[in-house]
């Protein structure tokens, strides 16, 4: 059991009386000399030969295990990606991964790995720079994907290094220390894992893992430069998000997750045992952010879980994503609403663009990633637009049916060719088609004021107007067949006074994958859950 | 139900066939036609005698349901806040609550609201600016709480409006119209929900509403002052938290709240049935955040729901909140990362300070704030001279025993008084209170590397340097008494090569009470949950 920080109760219990407390103490201290002498001795790792002088004694070996003794504490360490040619005859600290390591007799060839720089480092036997055969040895007998700190005098190369990040130094080491061991086989290795998967070399490597192999050690999987860079770019979409609406006026808001029956209920939701009744998991934070409305927020955002428990098994749905959403009221129209959350998506393609552009690169050496195409202002058509450009592309669909995913994607093929945009907003659904809360058109009671918006086809956020009236959302409900007394206290917050307002929600995850142009959700979300997977 | 967006499954249902749709528009077409005649009939509401000619006519009434006409649309509307001389004599369109009217013959006296801002409106009969009994009368009979569209005069006033946040100016009305209806019984008011429970003025209303009777009726509780100040100081509280982390190098991560029986398990934990087995809700991001550092990602933090299933009804527990946590690769010393948290809130209280003293003050209109004190560099405290100070004050404490939450209270105000601050830190816990992949102090192994945070005298922050060695980790582990093959997936993750690293998990509304000096955690959380407590 992993114990909880804050309330570290199963821990209490060992605080209960201090001989329990000393008989603790005792063990460890047991535990830790032994853990000590270990390190010391080096057993589970590589030593040099032992029966010859060692010239290098003293700079190599497994490092005491670091537990804050204050030792090195002054060192001054440097990144992989700062070595360069300004560099070039002095000696630096690194601490960095153990990539891959080849000894041959008197020298080693090794690659270091930190996040998504490379750089190449070389151990060569030599009595002036006291490298010793039983260093290289050991440096070549150290297992992959370990932590190492070397100590190196930064070379400038003859020819650039096409195998590393880094191509104009290597380094050239003078001390060598183990740091952390990774053990000798590896489910994976983080060189296959980050072969490229663009399919215009005919001569590269065909080496692929599995997306469920990945998933299954996603540890190593999230060690690959593609990887270090799609969550950085997940952690800018987030940060561009947030940023781009609170300087819009918006206010952060937080919504509860676990939620009582009556709110919420029926398909698609997960239940929670609750001391001894039982509530739901939130599929979404609709009636909160409109009661944060109705409370005078006025304008109001939240980044948080949702859970689905949908048995969809396909490329871009999860049982558990975050949401962006967002929620506003508005003054005569909802294209207010509509508009701002087109522009805030279009500031942060933007800023995506101008502030990630190391890391979409990243991407594209293992994805093909084509950039990401938008128009300002955003390209918005309405339904039946819809329905035409698809009509005469000989597609049959209905005027008021939803449109499939295929047709989905198909319009976005089409309004790509026609208006050279990968982002569009598409407006006016046929109520029929939409939650009973949808406000109706003023002019048109088959249409309402709602809309999706599409990043390469693909739906990426929903919303609309709501209803505010408690009597028109009364009747609506009752339309749908919805069972009034469940939602009581929703249409009651509608007898408090509330503005007319406006919405969305937006998968974060499907944003990342839609702007990369990836073609797995698993691909966007650390720690994927969908109806096989709860682990890791 | 309220239905999700992004997956409106239920929805989908309704569009299977054109006829349903077709059913379905013609049915919405029938309930808007009714919804419009009640508006414009005014049913709901009060109306202006018509028995004579009345000069207002079409300068007030029901507002047809704001339906995105388009009517209205380039109307400029001025915020309450904006309200001053220098707009005196001009004529403007307010859109807000009606917090009070009181009407006398031929005038009403009344208070529009704004989030936290008021000014007094005036309708007085006149013929020159065509305001007739019959609309003061009409405004007179609005509901409180109601949202009115307000036409009117910016005055100067002769003396302050000591009753309004506006107070040289006023407004004299010349239209107004009922934009949305609050029901005539309220189950509390929001003038009574805002008054000052600070005790220092023997005169002052002694009404209170109950803590229970607000969380019952949250929409309308939100809308006092002093919520409104506190929430948006929430928002503040996250945004400085991921603002200083993100300039000081940490990548935002989301962590799974589903989670398997494998990783976590036992006390505290809520069960999740998912589809035909069964999961759990996480208590902490604990295990993800270490993984993301073995991935690589060096630095992270990340903030979302938190669960406990502990049936604790006290002043400071939740069982749903909101987790600060993060994570932090460190090169000898646990003391950079235990800095680097403290830095961070120490430049999170700054920045609360600057940038939400208004805020602050509205918070302090009703609640007794006293100022948050801290030092730079900030305070930290060991273990041994904690139990000096309790014991120089009279207090039986045990060496290697936890603190009490007495005792903690205790030590806030001894600190405070000594050292002057409100915030400090408490390092070197003993070993056997904390959790078992606590990092053992090297010199003692009855002390562990490990601390709290405190905000007058609370803990808000939980954190330590984790053992990152896979068989010093299965050690302790074992010497807790924890089933091994249940942390299987946590123990190997070690066993690729992990930095040494340590972190902390804050929890946010505890800081936002605090900051603030609040008396129960319920005045932090939006919509809080607690062990009886899931709606609304």
């Amino acid at each position: 059991m992993v114990v909880s920080e804050e309330q570290p109760a199963a821990m209490e219990g060992d605080a209960a009386s201090k001989k329990a407390a000393k008989k603790a103490a005792k063990a460890a201290e047991k535990q830790q000399k032994k853990a000590e002498h270990k390190a010391a001795s080096g057993q589970s790792q590589p030593q040099g030969d032992t029966s010859e002088a060692d010239v290098s004694e003293g700079r190599y070996g497994v490092l005491k295990l670091i537990q804050s003794t204050g030792e090195n504490r002054d060192r001054v360490y440097t990144d992989v990606k700062q070595l360069g040619v300004n560099l070039s005859g002095q000696s630096v600290w690194v601490r960095a991964r153990l990539q891959t390591s080849r000894a041959k007799g008197k020298q080693c060839f090794a690659v270091l790995r930190q996040s998504s720089s490379t750089v190449q480092l070389l151990i060569n036997v030599s009595d002036e720079r006291r490298v010793s055969k039983q260093m290289v040895k050991f440096t070549g007998n150290i297992n992959k994907e370990s932590i190492i700190d070397v100590y190196a005098t930064v070379v400038k190369t003859a020819s650039p290094v096409e195998s590393c990040t880094i191509r104009d130094v290597e380094l050239s080491a003078e001390q060598v220390w183990l740091v952390s061991a990774a053990r000798a086989q590896l489910p994976l290795l983080v060189e296959d894992a980050a072969r490229p998967e663009k399919n215009d070399d005919p001569e590269a490597l065909k080496i692929r893992v599995h997306q469920d192999t990945r998933l299954d050690n996603r540890i190593l999987d999230l060690r690959t430069p593609a990887n270090q860079a799609i969550f950085r770019i997940e952690a800018g979409v987030c940060r561009l998000f947030r940023e781009i609406l609170t300087n819009k006026g918006f206010v952060e808001i937080h919504t509860p997750k676990i939620i009582s029956a009556a709110s919420e209920g029926g398909a698609n939701v997960f239940t929670v045992s609750y001391f001894k009744s039982s509530a739901y998991l939130a599929q979404s934070p609709q009636l909160y952010k409109q009661m944060a409305i109705a409370a005078d927020f006025d304008k109001v955002f939240t980044v948080g879980a949702v859970f689905r428990a949908e048995d969809s098994n396909t490329h871009r749905h999860l049982t558990e994503f975050v949401g962006l959403d967002l929620e506003m009221s508005f003054r005569h129209h909802y294209h207010e609403v509509l508009y701002t959350i087109a522009d805030t998506l279009t500031e942060m393609f933007k800023g995506l663009r101008d502030q990630f552009a190391t890391e979409i690169e990243a991407v594209g050496q293992q994805f093909r990633v084509e950039p990401f195409k938008y128009l300002e202002p955003p390209l918005r058509l309405e339904f039946p637009q819809a329905i035409q450009m698809l009509k005469e592309a000989g597609v049959t669909v209905g005027e008021e049916d939803d449109l499939s995913t295929p047709d989905e994607k198909l319009l976005g093929r089409l309004v790509r060719a026609k208006y050279d945009t990968d982002f569009y907003i598409l407006d006016k659904y046929p109520l029929a088609v939409r939650p009973f809360y949808t406000m109706p058109d003023p002019n048109n009671p088959r249409v309402s004021n709602s809309y999706d918006m599409f990043m390469r086809g693909e739906e990426i956020l929903s919303g609309a107007q709501r209803i505010h009236d408690p009597d028109f959302l009364t009747e609506r409900a009752k339309h749908h067949g919805i069972d009034i007394s469940k939602i009581a206290a929703y249409i009651e917050s509608f007898r408090l006074g509330c503005p007319p307002h406006a919405g969305g929600g937006i998968g974060m995850e499907r944003v990342v994958m839609l702007y990369l142009g990836l073609d797995n959700i698993r691909k966007t979300s650390m720690f994927p859950r969908d109806p096989k997977r709860v682990t890791p």
